[in-house]
């Protein structure tokens, strides 16, 4: 694809690293340390995130948000289990199969217009336990934000941690844009977390202005008591864990994640607003992060990615996505929505 | 662990990144870019890597050297096949069954003092071809440099390239430090690589002076053909991908690599001369690239071990190894020595 | 489960051995033979075969009807695949997750009320070739007859390969109960086989007589290439093969198969027609194999039950599946119907 | 391979079925019972095996020697442990990675003249314990006999369970020929299991002259909790259970075992005592169990194949491992000797 101009509504990773996050990692950039991860600016972002998400954690670093997730999946799971999700999420339909390929389990996908599971919506897949011909449902696994944008109250957590528990099941989170949840919630992240009966938590950064760095995060810690070994195997423990650690050290004590989070969350509201009234394009769904869905002319959808690069979400539909992003500047979208009419007349 | 000085002689990964590869990703922050991998940066680095190592190859990054090797390994391989590698090969020893459980394949591992594989260790174990009960070795696997700090030369990686083609096999090569072997043996890569027969190649810049970033390398492309599925099924497919693109570009264009890994080979050798006279103490491989190993009395083991981090090798031998980096100082070795001097006597 | 009569409707494999598969392991238990399938059963069951199903094709013999099908996907698959299959397929919903173990490969799943899939059925989820976030589809898996006893014509099995060819993908049948389909659509077994396409079928024996043993067969043999060394590593490499070839060979030769799903499929039709006029009873599903798919009310599916073993097929809708087999007589028919009604009323 | 005599000594499952085995097959064939081992077959077949390796115990029928090996090694570990076995172990060489690609894990053989293991042998591979760059040994697993025919003492396993037990690791036994070391001791089943600390066992019987059929013992029933998903997805779980069972009980409660294996084992010390005075012959192994393992001429192995199936055991050194079994005759072995003799002149 190569869409005369780079200022896209792609992804939230297609932008850079916001300059703190240089600056975490030049600070961090002295002398010898421990590879690995035994190190203090490890030490130190582990406490950081205990201050944000509760003292009893376990925390791990690790490469990438597929990374997070199929680790966090792992640590919670057998090869004869299956986890249950949404149709749209991220390890159903983005990870190329890593899911399966590292834990063996069978996803369980589950069809949601909106990206949310609910209890009524799992509830008819949580049979055949101890049926040793089915797989044996362990784990409901939700996004948050969901990848149709849309945001999970503490309440609509809460029921769902509540039937995992009830069936003997664990709740994990894919929270690779969580801050963009949480600014949206106007809530610190426990509310909506381990508050909310969260039993493993993939809390991204990359999405919202770091270099790279995801993070596992245990409610529970004896979930845990294998990660690292998961882990290494599974290609996941960085060599020079220190500039991982530095960024999200920076991340949580100076807000960035706040700053980033709100500025793109604004951008996709801005963006909204602006197309919200032109002919001949519906909004999908509601805007709750940084993602605008809508359904446009095919025509419409061909000739805007000549100049901008997004992802057709629904061929059949003719719904695409946009997101913004922490750098999305009100210009980038004013251009965007200019052309956006020019080509709607 | 926590010795009192961090400025240890564990791994060429506790060191930090070259000021040269924060040019580098500081250079490639500007606006967005198509995330994982579409974008200017990739295309000019692997432009550079052609420079470096031939034409007609297939290039890609990816985030851990664990990562790469597991990569390579799965291209060539079905689960039933075997991978022959030296007892003391990283994949064999340092991957927590990475290779194991990614490619599903038996690693058989060939006993060798000096880290090396030869046509004459490896044939005994290629037998049982075309007999079901039995893995069908498919690839062998070499370190270059070895993990015990020796250099292959090119005939060395060619006698072993073609006893794996007799056999319909094929010729990997763990070029996490390849770097340091180039600037032993005086020569450039493509010398002792594609034109000693080697099939894939892992070629890391992290222990180098990198931030992170490794690369695989296929001298017949037709080998890489579901490479890109491979890495990302398997977490290895990074999303702001530029910014490891940008680094390999400098690193090659800059000679980067040769003057960092001269400098790390150079202070082994400084470090191997200042130790060789000293009583009760022997050094046991070949200093060629950036490792020294010694057996030195146990007590003193200890006693250092307290100042500086290193690592054990080979506990019932008491042997140690010793690893440069490329900002090891001559004063981080003649404080460690002069430590070492004051324990022996 | 422990119903007083042993003579259920539960499943085809509930039913005993055929005498004349005892007769055939009997004539194979005379001295010594090459194990592992090196041997003159094992070469005749396969001419055998090759004549009911084709010349130029390759036959393997495993143990379980999973096994058959798992290793037919293997041999078609890499971990990045997917196979589209019926919601209701064995391999989704009755193998623990084994072909997702095995194959690594996500399994997506077509929603399907009579248990056939369809090209306007499939077609949505071809999608994201190229795409390396996106599992690639390569197989289309389809059972014949179905889960819920209905048969493919074989201009509907057409239809499907026809599809794969279209997207470089391959279409492989679940045969366990193939007898049963064939006798239905009164056709040998190559015309809605073969001639209609299909690229890897499981052909089982074990629900129509034999003691065990069922068989993969690659109509395209450079498929199966590599299936050696995927049936040992899969621990589906039986010892004694002669004594699962002697029962297939006897089995086609004597046309035990038609003689048993004929009488099979005679008695689901039995049942249907003797049902079919009771109060509160809705036939769900043709009848065209072996299998009766009825709602009844909950009350009466418990009382049924405490007699007749049977599975409750879908709890939500109190709809039960009853299996005729080899061996279940017209008594047995009367006997269950006499028994019914006197509960329906 | 085609000898024209197919009374050879490749191996015991070259040997047919034992008529009492066939006699259990058909007293199981009547009626209906539920299948996958809900029978009353089962149930008395696992009673029976309780009289035998104790009371407290759990029991599963699986369908290969290599399904009972990777099974219990399976319900043992994870993926990120190891396997400590002898390099000739059947798990090591002749399952084609099968334990490797079910459990994921790392084998580790260790070298061994006679086919046992000890606890010296084994301690040099102890090590690495909680470093996650290792893979964890997790278990030791030893054959009863050894594939060198040798057996174990209960001391010499009690050791190896001890040193197990002092590293919270777990003994595993391989006793796919367990009859013929029991018959070699002079000793029940328990008192070199059980009793000698053995965690878990695979306890097999297709090769002293069952048609099918291998079992999983474990002794702390515990560690078999999750073992009927393992066994479902591994695809070892038989469908027509009933008829592996009828044999098991049959085979213990009429001491087939002990009547075969005795035979199998006078026909080896026969075979060997009437080969150990010939010229240019050396027995490598003690005769303990039902093999001999012999040097001999390379020339004289061409010619005695042409005549009699066998396996070479080690092409570099003209040794030939030759087996007895149930039905193994004193003319087969007069006739064998008489021509080698022949030969050998």
């Amino acid at each position: 694809m190569n869409p005369n101009s780079n200022r896209g509504f792609a992804s939230d990773n297609n932008a850079g690293i916001h300059p703190l996050m240089i600056d975490a990692i030049n600070r961090a950039n002295q002398g010898h340390v421990i590879a690995y991860g035994d190190d203090i600016y490890t030490k130190r972002a582990i406490e950081t995130i205990k201050e944000n998400f509760g003292e009893s954690i376990s925390v791990f670093f690790v490469l990438t948000g597929t990374g997070a997730n199929v680790l966090g999946l792992s640590s919670l799971t057998r090869p004869f289990n299956a986890v249950i999700c949404a149709n749209t999420a991220h390890i159903n339909t983005d990870e190329c199969g890593a899911p399966e390929k590292f834990t063996n389990c069978k996803l369980i996908s589950v069809d949601s217009p909106d990206g949310k599971l609910t209890p009524e919506s799992v509830k008819p897949f949580l049979h055949g336990f101890g049926f040793e011909h089915h797989v044996q449902a362990k784990v409901i696994s939700i996004s948050q934000p969901t990848e149709m944008g849309t945001v999970y109250t503490p309440d609509e957590v809460r029921s769902l941690s509540q039937l995992a528990r009830e069936y003997n099941m664990y709740l994990h989170m894919d929270g690779a844009r969580l801050a963009n949840a949480a600014v949206h919630l106007k809530m610190g992240f426990k509310e909506f977390t381990s508050d909310a009966g969260v039993d493993v938590l993939s809390f991204g950064g990359t999405k919202n202005g770091m270099l790279f760095g995801e993070s596992v995060i245990f409610f529970n810690p004896r979930l845990s008591e294998d990660f690292k070994y998961y882990r290494k195997q599974s290609m996941q423990l960085v060599s020079k864990m220190r500039y991982i650690s530095a960024q999200f050290e920076s991340y949580l004590n100076n807000k960035l994640w706040h700053t980033n989070a709100s500025h793109a969350n604004n951008m996709a509201r801005l963006l909204q607003k602006k197309v919200s009234g032109l002919p001949h394009i519906t909004i999908t769904q509601n805007v709750e992060a940084n993602a605008v869905f809508a359904v446009i002319p095919a025509r419409v959808i061909r000739a805007l990615q000549e100049k901008y690069f997004f992802y057709i979400w629904d061929e059949n539909k003719n719904e695409v996505r946009w997101m913004t992003s922490f750098d999305t500047t009100p210009e980038d979208i004013s251009g965007f929505v200019d052309y956006l009419k020019k080509l709607l007349t």
